[in-house]
């Protein structure tokens, strides 16, 4: 293959970028360091994750998050930047208004340091039992320079104002119990002490107490070193600050360069006590770092994470509801091929693990290649795995088209990975491709009983004037007793579906339908898909025809027919 | 929301894990050196990554998959395990028989140390001008007791009887110079002495030197410590090692705890020479380390990586294609959304920042919230935008259908994104959904001329004795000339087809159609998607009818009408 270059890499000697500079800390003492307890959480899932979704959230689909991070255990939740838009100050009235908020919740605000925006925001806190409000501004040499265009005094002029607002505002929510946290945005990119000089100056104005501490957030906005680095960053940042007992220093990491996870676990070794994040990693470009990750990470090292991932799918499906993202198919612990083996060596292994810590009666997980038990997030290791019920509904499906060219509508996929995991269950043992189209041939398109179709004529018209009607005559066969049936509608499927209900022959709705070609040619065949509402619940059918029509027409009574009798499989 | 809890995570004291035990080198060194060259770097795309997929790549991709190695730079190519399977076997043949190794590139094969493997591998690679023979057993106390019930000598034995065959077989194949590698398999969770104690009693039967080294490769074959840790293992293990200069120390990282990047780059920096990874992270469970955010980590901090990436959405496009994988959304560098900023601050500093880099002629790329210029690797910045060209072809029919129901068809996605592609440029600005609707409607829906269907009736009869057929009588207005047509099918759009083309009116075949309810009833609108094969190209047509006949019927004239007439926005 040849790689067409547009602009492309520089080769040779770099000039375009520079290494960066590293924190001079010959004498730092977190690579000796374990993480011996959880950090508080933080979750930015509804503020920086939601902003940087392609559909934003609706306020349902927010509530809805926000009661997923409650249940999951997080304490701290910034719910949004309430001075920004119209619907984030609306979200946050209805969760203090309607009572969203338990007790043992702190909600958290973010907003720049900006007067009016200030103002907003403490009006859109009025009632709310407690409550962080983060102020920020950019601080780096870059946003200096190119977006600010201001000096160092000039931008801790801008933070001690905002701080100073604040203290006053405080008084005018009496009933509120106010955190201040700071961030000096670009942490990462800006000069370490100065870094430090304009928390400290935020720390003079808010003179907080080991009692009532300020929170000093020193976000990683975007990666721009190792991880080491970014801890010496942190080392450096504890052991200089002023009154350290007064402050939380709290850890604010993006992935830019796929070493989030890494920068917040050895931010926490040099001295942090708190991550801000999401659950899987949802956030601007590349992401904040994944809370799900960081947590079950300090589950497997024997530390309890005080989040609970006790059924980790569930929580992935509120997710994907409300963000629209997918969690990939590798990502740890979540991920759909995590839990899986394809290598039989590895799978040999992991089968004798599994048997030596039923026998040993070891509290202790102890099995290769699984550096946790699948089981305690609410999932379940399978060996397989050219097919089976782990490797998925996707995955099932995606043979389904890429192997037979079946494309089955996403809601078939469920009914069908059903029939697979029952199948699977049955057999014990690996399914291949082939005995995939055999099951969907024996749970679909064989199924002509007790239903039959013998004979069906339709009849389209679309008159100048543009009425349209079609009448259909069939002849059905129920159990081999033949019954002719007519009825019309507005097209061959609906004439066919009021005949059988008209008739008494059935007695059911249709859901959905779908129908694709086999092939690239109009002589080929044509799949339908056909989803009924019966009384005994809903059931999808399918059938093959090289006419189009009568491949629906086949489909509905497939799914008639499954309706009527169980699955079976020999 | 209630979270069910089945076996589910242990809280407070977690007594079923425990953390793992450090390694003691209070003087380490790494975290103050910088990576200031690239590693060599070995691809096992067609090795670790073709194992772990769903679907194995055939031989015609693993061949693709070989050329796109070479092609991105890559000097060491782990092919695969030729003693293993015939497969594996027939593609080394074939690679070498069809002379598809450069002179540059050196393949590598993986052999478990078994008598009987390692003989067939020599015999695979008869022809190969050198090769690396990557000999691996498992070493770690958990295997040695689980697996193999062995002790450590016995564990010793199987690597160094192992050696000593291959240094036998050596001159079996005169032609081929061969580069030994050892994996002690598991070394992240084997004793680190025990891991040194083995690798050298290999080392003392081959004999390495300075100029013919020996490559030791040292897996985290499962992630199981912090990144710190893992290089504190690599460092104690360098300085460990007798004769050090003979050995190449090479890493093999998994991603287990999402780290894999970070324990890369700190293992560099504690003294590996050798990186063995897959393109975007593709392989067993959570993955191998992703060679393309190492490499363009290492860029991004003025490194050349040697490894070329100028154009990496093609690059990701045949690695899509090969392993059927996608690359997520967020993955770095290659995500889709990784060039996008959401928040109306970022696009301001980014402007601000791009503006000032352009007045400035300076060579340093210099842009907050971009730590590369998105045009070196092919791709460009978009500020979004809910919806644009960058929100992706997959973004724009993802809005499609959870905003409209319309569930086009894959190649269809294409299409249509080059459509919106284009009205985004012509607008330059952000693309509002319901625009996204109007779009597919003046592009689809709305195209009725030159050609415009003004009556159709079709008649389809199934004979009881199964025999099919279907005429259709239709009327079509070409320049507001009515033209009455007939044609006999297998149904009504290949009756309709073929009047067409019978009728001398127009020239094209039908390429694929599909449809779909949007509602869930019968008496709702279908929508038809139909491609087209004209003498100027594959297009695509699209309409709506509540009968689902007529819709396809229009679909084809949407087609043909597009295939005579250029795009048109206001």
């Amino acid at each position: 293959m040849s790689i067409q270059t547009r602009s492309g890499m520089q080769r040779g000697t770099i000039t375009k970028y520079r290494p960066f500079t590293p924190i001079e800390l010959p004498d730092r003492q977190w690579p000796s360091k374990m993480i011996t307890t959880a950090p508080t959480w933080c979750s930015v899932d509804l503020r920086d994750g939601n902003q940087a979704l392609p559909i934003p959230m609706s306020v349902d689909e927010k509530l809805e998050m926000f009661d997923l991070l409650v249940g999951v255990g997080f304490k701290e939740i910034e719910v949004g930047f309430p001075s920004a838009s119209q619907t984030e100050y609306e979200f946050m009235r209805r969760l203090i208004e309607e009572d969203h908020i338990p007790d043992d919740v702190t909600i958290q605000v973010l907003v720049q340091s900006r007067e009016e925006l200030i103002s907003r925001t403490f009006e859109s806190l009025r009632g709310a039992k407690k409550a962080i409000v983060h102020l920020y501004n950019s601080t780096s040499e870059q946003q200096r320079r190119i977006v600010f265009g201001l000096d160092k005094p000039a931008i801790v002029d801008i933070a001690v104002r905002g701080v100073r607002q604040i203290k006053d505002l405080v008084a005018s929510v009496p009933e509120t119990a106010i955190t201040l946290q700071y961030s000096p945005e670009s942490f990462s990119l800006t000069e370490i002490d100065f870094a430090l000089e304009i928390c400290e100056a935020v720390v003079d104005v808010w003179q907080p107490t080991p009692a009532q501490k300020i929170i000093l957030n020193l976000p990683t906005t975007v990666e721009v070193s190792t991880p080491n680095i970014h801890a010496d960053q942190i080392e450096w940042f504890c052991r200089h600050m002023r009154n350290r007992e007064t402050a939380i220093i709290s850890l604010h990491t993006h992935n830019d360069r796929g070493t989030g996870v890494a920068s917040t676990e050895m931010g926490l070794l040099a001295g942090a006590e708190r991550v801000e994040g999401t659950l899987f990693g949802n956030g601007e470009r590349t992401g904040n770092v994944d809370i799900v990750t960081l947590a079950l990470n300090m589950y497997t090292q024997g530390v309890d994470p005080c989040l609970n991932f006790s059924d980790l799918p569930a929580i992935q499906e509120i997710y994907e509801k409300c963000t629209r993202l997918s969690v990939p198919m590798r990502q740890p612990y979540a991920g759909e091929l995590v839990f899986t083996a394809f290598s039989g060596s590895h799978q040999d292994a992991i089968n004798k693990g599994m048997n030596a810590l039923e026998k040993s009666h070891s509290p202790l997980w102890d099995v290769p290649y699984l550096p946790i038990d699948p089981k305690d997030i609410g999932r379940s290791y399978e060996a397989i795995i050219r097919i089976n019920s782990q490797s998925g509904k996707g995955g099932v499906a995606y043979l389904m088209e890429s192997e037979f060219g079946l494309q089955m509508p996403k809601a078939m996929h469920i009914e069908f990975g059903k029939v697979i995991k029952h199948l699977a269950d049955v057999r014990g043992s690996e399914i291949l491709s082939s005995e995939l189209y055999q099951a969907f041939e024996q749970e679909y398109l064989q199924r002509t009983a007790p239903f039959k179709l013998t004979s069906f004529e339709g009849r389209t018209i679309l008159n100048k004037a543009g009425s349209e009607a079609l009448e259909c005559i069939a002849t059905v066969n129920i159990n081999d007793v033949p019954h002719e049936i007519r009825g019309q509608g507005n097209g061959p499927i609906d004439a066919f579906v009021r005949a059988l209900n008209q008739h008494g022959l059935a007695n059911f709705t249709l859901k959905s339908y779908s129908e694709h070609a086999l092939g690239n040619d109009a002589s080929t065949q044509a799949v339908a898909y056909i989803q009924l509402q019966t009384p005994a619940g809903a059931f999808f059918g399918a059938a093959l025809d090289t006419n189009i029509e009568i491949a629906s027409i086949k489909a509905v009574l497939s799914a008639l027919n499954r309706s009527t009798q169980p699955i079976k499989f020999n």
